[in-house]
């Protein structure tokens, strides 16, 4: 559902066009500093405003309702609130002809009609600012440990720019490829099967709206590569290895080379250009022209989600990691 | 850990060379024929033997020890036993020489040497035998619902023999790419958010040894896609839509259409070739050759342990997916 | 943690002088009618105010952020806010000298003293009232079933306004006991082992404060009783039984018959009295008077708290119970 | 389900009359010694046998499947079998007469006619041999800490032997009272609110058949008590307290002093006396005689598996405890 982890553990609620969005962490250590600071950074990376993104602007200032207690988190759950206040609703009256690409069709469906439609509601892209703000406070948990993505190729380009300047001229979108790079994490984190770093990270960066895949180290080319080339040489005592086709993953768990990971966005559903769908009351093709106001590539604004998700991934496994140590310490 | 599932909920246990391998799933609803013969197939279709695989044949009959009675299941948790006949220890003396590519050394960091290194032990590919037993009967409770994976691809090759018959006269093993395509389910299964269709089988698929990326309808293609191109136009009022990028799946919903998705599987770690690697007692580099029974192409054995993990998912989200349709009907 | 429930799963967040407290009800299925007028009832009855409760008085009016939109629950996760506004934290500065019976001492120990202390912080009985708004939710959901909690005694007596005078004249607290009746509940709800509704119901209740014991039907009497007395005659073809020992549970599962259960509350541990405890700073023996605002008999608000969570608790099971029907009407 | 615990994970499966029962551990941290010896004294004390306990005898001896070795747990998944040899099915055919008292109706409307009822199937007390095996474990992981539990009273009487005799010659059974009490224990194990201590210990106890009630130091008596009397002021640094009311337990938080809790077994359900009940096939009132072979009372066997299920909680909050004691020290 709206919950992730195990240990450290986020639930996101709020729709795009309600009140507002937030979320709730619970199990994070108590005595880790948070002030409204440690925020602005991240939440300005994902923010729209920049040449691509959508001009609805937020102020998007967090409000900490719980589990803060004289500037350190105190133990208890953490719920933080952003108010949704630039939002036409106007805009978007869609109900009956459901925007290709988005989820307007199946949440209609699955919901049975009681679903907020404005905005995508609860699909909306703007969830994502609850988990960036739950990023922020991953990210200060993992101390020492460095997460960094970056939009590598937009529209198949690496000149990132004109791609976006093309698309926008045409009323279109594109889409684009984010990796992620994370140095400084211990040996052993991640769990056999169900529990390995790839399955987590997958699971948490697929809830990030417009992913269409996801690739470890090597990724599609290990499909096309010999044994002898993929394999990576140890050449140290701690695990370093020569190459690092793996991905920083074995078996799952980490083996303290760097986990590298690359996600494809897909386009922006939502163009300018009109487009075919289909007319769900009077049951015909019809053709429909988006108004509302979007980012011609939401790539652009992917790699500070994506650096949330996986630094709450492994704060996660990095408790869980601490919670049999003293044994092995021991015998 | 190793359980999975919120109400179709499976649990693998057993290491490559200890007693046994198996699994227990629990929440399967009650009344569902099952006898040996519905695990010929897909065990068969699993098995090592052929060309390409590795020589250690086992003959991989399930032993059901409970929740089966008369011929149905019975709405009690069902444990199902392999036994692990044809093993050769003494192949597996590397703790002190980790393969690459393998989890031996992470194993060893990650459990402080605790670990039964034989064969790779719990994360040898031996325990994909208790997936495809539950996929199995994941596949029954589908009914209606077709699930088909295949080698697309070996060593970047659509001529798969060639491939392979090259990598072995080699010493050497190769990847390959595997597809898989799912028809006849119901709109609305997924759940918002982290019960996305892809969060789940992704989750699940990164559970399977040796898979390097996965992507869902356009993939990887869609970050070099236009918006206008990507979108899927709906067609009618079932919600089919003209293009498939999407890949049967909005919002993390399954539309109606077929889901299609693809895994790139990487070359099995262990090789006949000589390799580099570090010896963790002697502190230096050293070489190693693996005697051992290897599969040149591991991918030749994933297409049915994919199809397990998918029928796994979806059954767990088509329960779920049942606990609120009475009230969907009332209101 | 602070979330509970498989499918119908509420996390708690929020301290008692705090910003607001809150409650997140994900899995709700949609189209339930829900406006503020339902809330009134069961939040009034929590309410202090009456003789024997503390005098602090909020409005507690319930927020709702988000999954309710014209007046339905819409699928979504729901959130509902409660502002603190009549707090006196000078009342509350005990950080070193905990309070006998409260959970200072053991808040301070493990969240290594980055908890709220005021007012008891997040281990607040104000919490309750996050319990108590998503109990409103689960008995619109648990349509026909009625579910009535009420004070059977207080202080040992069955007269227990008497006995709240005659605790407050001295300046100090009572317990009391409550019972819990269901009724119009399915043959069939709850889950052999580890999900009974035993199980669930008594992990639902501890987590109300100042809980001491919980037994079923003929509870501790069974213990003294024979089994030729305590069985319980099935009557008719439904499952109707004569006596009702079993508290309308067999196996862990509901027989159809009326679910009986009481609970202890304890004394509320804030009284006037002076009481002696430790002083953690000084590191000696000393006297503490507690000033603040208390319930007499905190007993008198758990009714509405205890409905919630056994309406929480079914809520759940039923929707784990419809999971599986399909199967059932079709083999 | 038939799954318990966050980190420290137990699954239990099979049937009283199936081929086997057995559990399974997930989340043991490695290291731990573990052989065949260690599980002789609890499994005795669990076995039937004595006066008052069912004449059917098994050998139960555990057959180790997974997860240990080199007699140390692995890190992996620890599975454990139990053959049922001695069964008598001819003595369980009570389909159209549920026996009262037992699971017999309940199971068959649950699982729609497909359940296994020989015995009472899943539902048996068998299934608590998996329960204690796993608390073996468990009880090793928790060094330095007892747990202790005895049968106080049967029939509600201090002369245990008497009461039982007394239940034999009448054919009938009776029920007991159960303590337990554990220390060593650190402060601040357990959560707030829904992992508190009460909370899981009385959620796995209540999985143990023909429990009908359990409460925490005080207990039933709290409800007499006034606050005065029922605060335990703290005495020392450490948390000790003067008398123990709490049980060891604050706001579902260990406070370091003994947890004690007592719970009431009803009497087993099968007696040897005539009963009435109804013939489900027939639809009419009968009379029904068990033949089979029961305890006289059940309580005699609990005290083990109280222990066990209490170990299984307590191992799990503590490795929970471990998993933030990095941040603690350092902050």
């Amino acid at each position: 559902m709206n919950t992730f982890g195990r240990l450290f553990r986020i639930s996101v609620f709020g729709e795009s066009h309600g009140d507002r969005v937030g979320v709730t962490i619970d199990g994070c250590p108590p005595g880790i500093a948070l002030d409204m600071g440690d925020f602005v950074n991240d939440l300005s990376r994902r923010k729209s405003g920049a040449k691509g993104t959508t001009p609805r602007i937020e102020s998007d200032e967090p409000e900490i309702v719980s589990g803060v207690f004289n500037g350190f988190t105190a133990g208890s759950p953490i719920t933080i609130l952003f108010a949704n206040k630039n939002t036409r609703s106007t805009d978007y009256n869609f109900t009956h002809k459901s925007r290709p690409g988005h989820a307007d069709f199946v949440a209609n469906r699955k919901f049975n009609g009681f679903n907020d439609p404005r905005g995508g509601g609860h699909f909306s892209g703007r969830l994502t600012l609850a988990l960036v703000a739950a990023g922020v406070l991953a990210k200060k948990i993992l101390k020492g440990i460095s997460i960094n993505a970056t939009l590598k190729q937009a529209g198949g380009m690496d000149n990132i720019e004109e791609a976006i300047d093309k698309a926008m001229l045409q009323g279109d979108s594109i889409g684009g490829l984010v990796e992620c790079i994370i140095s400084g994490l211990p040996v052993g984190l991640g769990e056999p099967f169900f529990d390995s770093v790839e399955s987590l990270i997958s699971h948490a960066v697929f809830a990030i709206p417009a992913i269409k895949g996801i690739e470890f180290g090597s990724g599609f080319r290990a499909a096309e590569m010999f044994g002898s080339e993929h394999n990576d040489p140890f050449v140290d005592e701690y695990g370093k290895t020569k190459s690092n086709y793996a991905g920083g993953i074995n078996g799952g768990i980490t083996n303290g080379n760097d986990i590298v990971f690359r996600v494809a966005v897909k386009p922006t559903s939502s163009i300018s250009k009109p487009q075919e769908t289909f007319d769900f009351d009077n049951k015909k093709s019809t053709t429909l022209k988006i108004k509302g106001r979007h980012d011609a590539c939401i790539a652009l604004r992917v790699p500070v989600v994506l650096e949330a998700v996986a630094a709450i991934v492994l704060t996660d496994l990095l408790l869980v990691h601490h919670s049999t140590q003293p044994f092995a310490l021991k015998d």
